[in-house]
């Protein structure tokens, strides 16, 4: 790779390019942000999607999912025949369609690191951001390209955990492990602040809701992009979690959550342990 | 005071010993446990319940909800007339009532710290447990005898926030604040390890499903006690919540999501900024 284009540079985008200096990455790396911004010296030079993406080797899409998609219909017209086209996007299916719909030519790639904060933006980027992470992968074409070997390498080099897997499955997966979580904290936030306690709530609180309440610190930025292309297998990830919370709407039904308190502790303390 | 019975020498129990040392406490401290066990050198001797009540002007009564409440009900004939007795109990309607009808003589000052850990036991016991955490106190007399006057003034003293409240609002409101997030983190486990995603959800999670889960570490044993005797109220809030989860179980109608991200993000941000 000689030319990497990073669109979007907020915390994703601009932690890639400080992870790629540090993995000692001697190529261009160009910035591309919708606004004019200063970049860091991580970056050799700023420039629109319209002057970066017919020079670059690879084109890394940072940003919500809904921006991606419009970026990638814009970039069909663009890339040069046998560029590499990916993105960190929270979904896959929505992209891959649209990818496999507008981007002929290009070579395209799904990705998806399991990285972030609750703050975004790129003061907050790290060189470490993806170390040690998951970086899910969702071909479109088989076998794989030598530029997709290339680029995989590179996650390697970041210290982060290339995982392939299949768009449908990714959804599915982090509707369960990810976006539910977010939910749950977003409606707890929410019924105890429409609570007759909402104003005693933060002197009678413990480190117990504090801590179930990190998640609900995000944005609706991100969020509502999520919702819009992974809303129908999040609502089926809310129905099961929905159907196992019933047990504790029930006063004196209490005799049978023995059991799952049990199973609950042991998965969490294993979740937990293991993901250090 | 001249003399504390500390009843339960587990995390709790010990962790008042310790801090009550650690403020310059000089008089005696009783430690009495269920099972014979070597205490550390902040208690003076170890003492079976019935040796330790005659001689005590406090006991506090540290175990699980269920065990206070047998220990009122023993302690009736047991302590002298004006002695304090006071408890930690996660819960505190099922144990006023209990003192009402059992403890006649003995004065009872209900009390629930908001202070713990997912691990308990005696070796996770620090003097600092208390510092800077509410400690809700429920009279069972009014006006306050002095006793009460100075045990208060040594909660200060160990730098816990006393804050007097009635014994329904303390249940309503750990029910919404504490309560309800150990059920969603419980059944978010529950509902993952069910899954056909339970052995790939170590690989496949971040650190928001992993925060999400340290609650559901909790042991039922305490759990237990608590649904026994506020299950009522739990479900009330359950019912609240899911009211309010149901917004996410309906694909499509997330135009509406907005305001409820929003609304949770804004107090989220308030609960986590002011209680640390």
């Amino acid at each position: 790779l000689n030319t990497v284009a990073i669109v979007g540079v907020g915390l994703l985008g601009r932690s890639l390019a400080l992870a790629l200096r540090r993995a000692r990455f001697k190529g261009t790396i160009i910035g591309v942000s919708r606004t004019p911004r200063q970049l860091g010296p991580e970056f050799n030079l700023a420039a629109t999607l319209e002057q970066a993406a017919p020079v670059a080797d690879v084109v890394v899409l940072c940003a919500p999912v809904l921006a991606i998609i419009a970026d990638i219909k814009r970039l069909g017209t663009m890339v040069r025949p046998g560029t590499l086209v990916t993105d960190v996007g929270s979904t896959k299916r929505a992209i891959l369609d649209t990818a496999h719909e507008h981007l002929h030519g290009a070579v395209f790639l799904g990705g998806h690191p399991m990285a972030g904060k609750q703050v975004g933006g790129m003061e907050h980027a790290e060189a470490g951001l993806y170390s040690g992470k998951t970086w899910f992968l969702v071909r479109s074409v088989e076998p794989d390209p030598p530029v997709v070997a290339e680029f995989v390498s590179w996650i390697k080099r970041i210290r982060a955990k290339p995982m392939f897997i299949g768009a449908e499955d990714h959804d599915r997966s982090v509707a369960l492990t990810s976006h539910l979580a977010q939910v749950l904290s977003t409606s707890l936030a929410a019924t105890v602040a429409d609570s007759d306690l909402a104003d005693k709530a933060r002197d009678r609180s413990g480190p117990g809701l504090r801590d179930m309440l990190r998640l609900a610190e995000s944005g609706y930025d991100m969020w509502h992009d999520i919702l819009a292309t992974n809303g129908d297998l999040v609502a089926e990830a809310v129905g099961r979690f929905a159907a196992t919370l019933d047990q504790f709407a029930q006063p004196g039904q209490y005799s049978r959550c023995g059991h799952l308190f049990d199973r609950a502790s042991a998965f969490a303390r294993e979740i937990r342990k293991k993901a250090k």
